[in-house]
């Protein structure tokens, strides 16, 4: 059931004097996605799925682009705006044939957090007959547009820009549990955004940290004003929606096409608000008028983009984020590939255009998404039917829903995060499978419900990358053994197989050394090698108790600093073993007076390094030193070649440290040392 | 030459119920070092040196002490309290024994952008006479007194923290390039906050990113304005100090301790200040009034701290890492050890105490360091006589100092930066040695620059952090071969020895893979593994040159993204190669109808694979799954057992992928797959 492929092999030229015609071509087919796969579109076979699946994601796009429109502040109308503009353009630049574009919860709340912040009600308090002060929405919502279309407009030049530089791999840094981790914590603040709306308690808005505790504090205080008929209101659609999508759910395979339960109950409950009045009568707030027609294009208002600029490019990167991993899904499921650049060009292209028509900024939705594959949705068609049914809608339909409770739409909000709280599970799953990833997980959480959306994210992602720094500097560190009979040298502590070589210790460390590890490196390295074999320093241990004291570890907590010589255990081992070791400590002189070790060389396992820097040749040039000054060999060996280029320009080799010293495995380098031994030991 | 061991074995016990008394001794001693060393000091050996080196220090400090307290905006006596409470309270704690605590040029200058920013001198403005406003200094720098000495209390309680919690390794996030691009663009700062005084014109304080230019647009319209007077002495006295320095440095070993230039020009230009009443006649501004004797002490004004924290800990980082790193030079120097947390508590009670008896935060010198070394200073004793010689400064010499032009103390600041400015030739060595080095040098001593001293350390400090992640997300990616009769596997670009096997690739990452780089690992493997021996790719180019245009290789430049399937080089090659490969492809079945490579097996070699997270986990089984998909095998090699250990937890075993894919090493892996091989072979 593979579909047939739909793209045609036009690879621009590396060389675009030559071939200038061909790369236009080119490159005006990989802006223009659509003018490859339209062409060869197979009409008998796809045609239909797309036209049944474009019905049922437009008749979505209606009550969800007037929820997420309340989400975010703004006009109901602004939502099917929303829906119709990004929507019919994805068509031209999108390579997803799968996702549905327009309005999303998490950058809807992004955007509300920032309405209700730089144009606050209170900015718009105006008395009426010089009494009580009421908030003129008028005036306000205006200003929000005008905001949040400049918002949208720099998110989407954000876009393109990062789309054009290819820079779409910022993303990255969005790790899977960071940006789950992340709408979890966003769709709390979607939930608490909308209790107002389900209790029908006015409430002002709060931003800045801790916002959230702010609101849900005020929330429970305002809690005995109630609107009775508001709560039962949100209550009965929130009951009925999660049946019907159950049931859709359960029976997924059996009906044509899951029933349009949001937008039976935005219609129902329209007409019973008509019909008895209910804003009037119970006090239940309605959307209010919803103008008919297109607006002309307005240009954006640049004396905002100074204030805006952080938000709308972690709305840029968030919109993309979520785009794309959804994109990939699909095409991984379906057997197509989408270009990240060209998702990000098309996503900022949508935005940018759509903030000239009073769009707010879209990105992708699962629900929706979902909705569009499993009813036959195939191709990017289906987004055009869906757009044309938003259009007509805003032509037509729209103001009919003028007496649509407000409580209503919190309903369908609230019963659509449903899929995001699920992800709560992935405590329980990453807590079994990576506790780090469930630290950032966590970490991302609690820093956006604590900073909000856009703070967090920044906390949450400098966080992320800390974790890396964190793991490889905080690397293990293992003495290797032989495995009898192989070349294979392996962690004497893990393996039981592994035996150590006599007289030569092999060092390793699982991370790279570098400015921020090095001297754990060092201190590690002199600890590990000092250390008998386990069962050795125990015997010697009991036998020494009565004697003296045994030399604490508690040096083991501060890694990273040097010890008081005579604290380690390093030295005092070596005093002891010099003694009575049973590996014979080959009985050189003692020249320099210090303590002769149990070993004469060490083998630093450099397989795992992947670069150097000025301080760690530091280091290491002292390891080499310090250990030369106590008669013992260092040699590295599996040493990368880029590695070995680095260590010569930054000056590591001397007189004293010569390539001699480096083997290309641990292997040929024991074999060298031994060698050499036996020639020393034959000489003498 | 060694010096006698000072330091007792005197180490805690692991368990402090059992050994309660001891482990309270121990505390003792750790926190209090002098108990350890002061008995056993070598009165014969060592006095006589400390009381030189002490005399030579203590002469410094009383010049450098008044110019730092100028360069932090403080009446000049602060600066004596500054020699005298902290390097006295040093001798108790400390653990160097050449390091000359006490004010410091980037510390200094660090608080004297707070002293402008926080208590400018426009706050103090009053009218005298009702005719031009004049600052009133009195109440300004009592004010500033106040804000400083809290800072030092709040840096002082930072450096205990910090070394209580043994969190002393922060500072290994302060790499050398950016300590020395960082000291660098400190000594820019105090280079131009200094010529106003040596040009005698009067400036007002700036404050904020960019005000360095400020400053100097600012001086330069002012330049008119030059106080010749001012200019001439300051020229003077800088010409005498770097001619006789220079004279000290070339004769050091002649001489039994340098001439103290600097206290003789202080004494001369006092001498001729009062004599002529430079003040009245040439308008050139003097010290003014420093008062005799000791103050009660005063606690600190916690109103400020939410204003200071950020600089404070600023401030106690950096003086950290200054201190340590010149303590640890003379400690390997010397051979002997500095505890680091307990330099960091020593430093941190310094300044803690000192700040309630009026100074400013302090640090490490490293042109009196020196001093006190070479001219035979042996322990903390040194330390003791040098404060003692600011102890009588203060109580009775001080106020003779009253007419010492500022711009002697100008002309002594800017001596003192020859050294820092050296840095500079650390341009060429990096460039040499090190470019990613260099370039954290460079981008520290810009940022500083531009954002001054606060901001600027924190930015750098995260840039020095993401060149690692840089390191790590960028990595090398080779296809590894056998160098003949050898069990080693080394990258066939770099050795002309290593030849593939043939039908086996075997891919090495440099790096670990992480979600920030293990799509391009993807992306990486799969595109090496497709591409065929360069030479025949040549060859069948030219054929095909005129039949159809080369696969173009423009998705390089985004080489995290997925291609689209019909661009990359991969497949098309591999087609190409089914056709008439030399290397055989082994006749299998087309079963997927897919092209088949000229290759069945796949080996990942993770020798440098440190750690795995869950979506690297996720990648990594796409990539199993896919190869399966073309009948490839895919085994790896060389995993580290903890890496093994969070594969298992996370759940990357399953019926498909199991442990016998495993192999300790890539011949291991090598040897099986060629075995099995031939035994299919034989069995068909």
């Amino acid at each position: 059931n593979q579909p047939p492929a739909l793209v045609l092999n036009f690879s621009s030229c590396s060389l675009p004097a030559r071939c200038s015609g061909s790369a236009a071509k080119s490159l005006l087919f990989r802006f223009l996605p659509f003018l490859r796969w339209l062409p060869r579109y197979p009409v008998k076979d796809w045609l239909l799925g797309d036209i049944v699946s474009g019905f049922s994601v437009g008749i979505m796009h209606l009550p969800q682009g007037l929820a997420y429109a309340l989400l975010a502040g703004l006009p109901p109308v602004t939502g099917l705006y929303s829906s119709f503009y990004p929507v019919f353009l994805y068509f031209f630049f999108g390579t997803s044939r799968h996702n549905s574009v327009g309005p999303f919860a998490v950058i809807s709340v992004m955007i509300g957090s920032l309405t209700d912040s730089l144009v606050p009600s209170e900015n718009f308090l105006e008395s009426v007959n010089g009494s009580n002060a009421t908030v003129n929405e008028e005036l306000r919502d205006a200003a929000r547009v005008e905001l949040v279309a400049t918002i949208t407009v720099l998110t989407g030049i954000f876009q393109v820009a990062l789309g054009l530089l290819q820079f779409g791999f910022v993303v990255t840094y969005l790790s899977d549990p960071l940006v789950r981790g992340y709408t979890t914590a966003a769709s709390v603040h979607v939930l608490v955004s909308q209790l107002k709306n389900v209790f029908g308690v006015s409430q002002g808005e709060h931003s800045g940290p801790l916002s959230l505790f702010v609101t849900i504090i005020d929330l429970c205080q305002k809690l005995p004003d109630t609107n009775v008929g508001t709560l039962v209101t949100s209550i009965i659609a929130m009951v009925a929606i999660l049946i019907v999508k159950e049931f859709n759910h359960k029976f997924a395979n059996k009906l044509p096409m899951p029933i349009p339960i949001e937008l039976i109950t935005i219609i129902v409950s329209t007409g019973i608000s008509y019909g008895v009045n209910l804003n009037d009568k119970f006090g239940i707030s309605v959307v209010g008028n919803i103008p008919s027609g297109l607006k002309p294009p307005v240009p954006p208002n640049v004396s905002y983009f100074g204030q805006v600029v952080g938000n709308a490019f972690a709305i840029a990167v968030v919109g993309y984020a979520i785009c794309i991993s959804l994109g990939k899904i699909f095409a991984l499921k379906h057997g197509y590939k989408v270009d990240s650049n060209q998702e990000l060009i098309a996503l900022g292209l949508c935005n940018f255009l759509g903030g000239f028509f009073q769009c707010f900024a879209i990105s992708c939705s699962m629900s929706r998404s979902l909705v569009q594959e499993s009813t036959g949705g195939n191709s990017q068609v289906a987004g055009v039917i869906a757009s044309l049914v938003i259009l007509v809608t805003i032509l037509k339909i729209g103001e009919l829903f003028r007496d649509l409770p407000k409580a209503i739409l919190a309903a369908i909000i609230i019963v659509n995060l449903k899929g995001m709280f699920k992800q709560f599970s992935d405590l329980s799953t990453l807590w079994k499978s990576n506790q780090v990833d469930l630290l950032v997980w966590v970490v991302t959480f609690i820093a956006t419900l604590l900073l909000n959306l856009d703070i967090g994210l920044a906390a949450s992602v400098a966080f992320g990358l800390l974790t890396v720094i964190f793991r490889t500097q905080l690397p293990h560190y293992s003495i290797l053994g032989r495995i009898s009979n192989t070349d294979v040298y392996r962690d004497v502590a893990e393996y039981e197989m592994a035996q150590e070589i006599p007289g030569v210790k092999i060092f390793r460390s699982s991370s790279t050394v570098y400015f921020a590890n090095v001297e754990l490196y060092a201190e590690a390295l002199k600890k590990k090698v000092g250390e008998p074999p386990l069962k050795k320093q125990q015997k010697k241990l009991e036998k020494e108790k009565a004697k003296k004291k045994k030399p604490s570890s508690n040096d083991a907590r501060s890694p990273s600093l040097p010890q008081n010589a005579e604290d380690g255990p390093g030295l005092a081992v070596i005093e002891l073993s010099v003694g009575e070791s049973s590996v014979p400590p080959e009985p050189t002189l003692h020249s320099l007076g210090l303590p002769q070790p149990n070993f004469y060389a060490i083998i630093l396992d450099f397989s795992s390094v992947s670069f150097v820097d000025t301080v760690s040749i530091k280091i290491l040039k002292n390891i080499f030193r310090d250990f030369r000054e106590i008669e013992v060999d260092v040699f590295i060996a599996s040493c990368p070649v880029s590695v070995l280029a680095q260590l010569e320009r930054g000056n590591f080799f001397s007189s004293a440290i010569t390539k001699h010293s480096f083997f290309p495995s641990v292997h040929d380098a024991v074999v060298h040392i031994s060698r050499e031994r036996h020639q020393a030991s034959v000489s003498t």
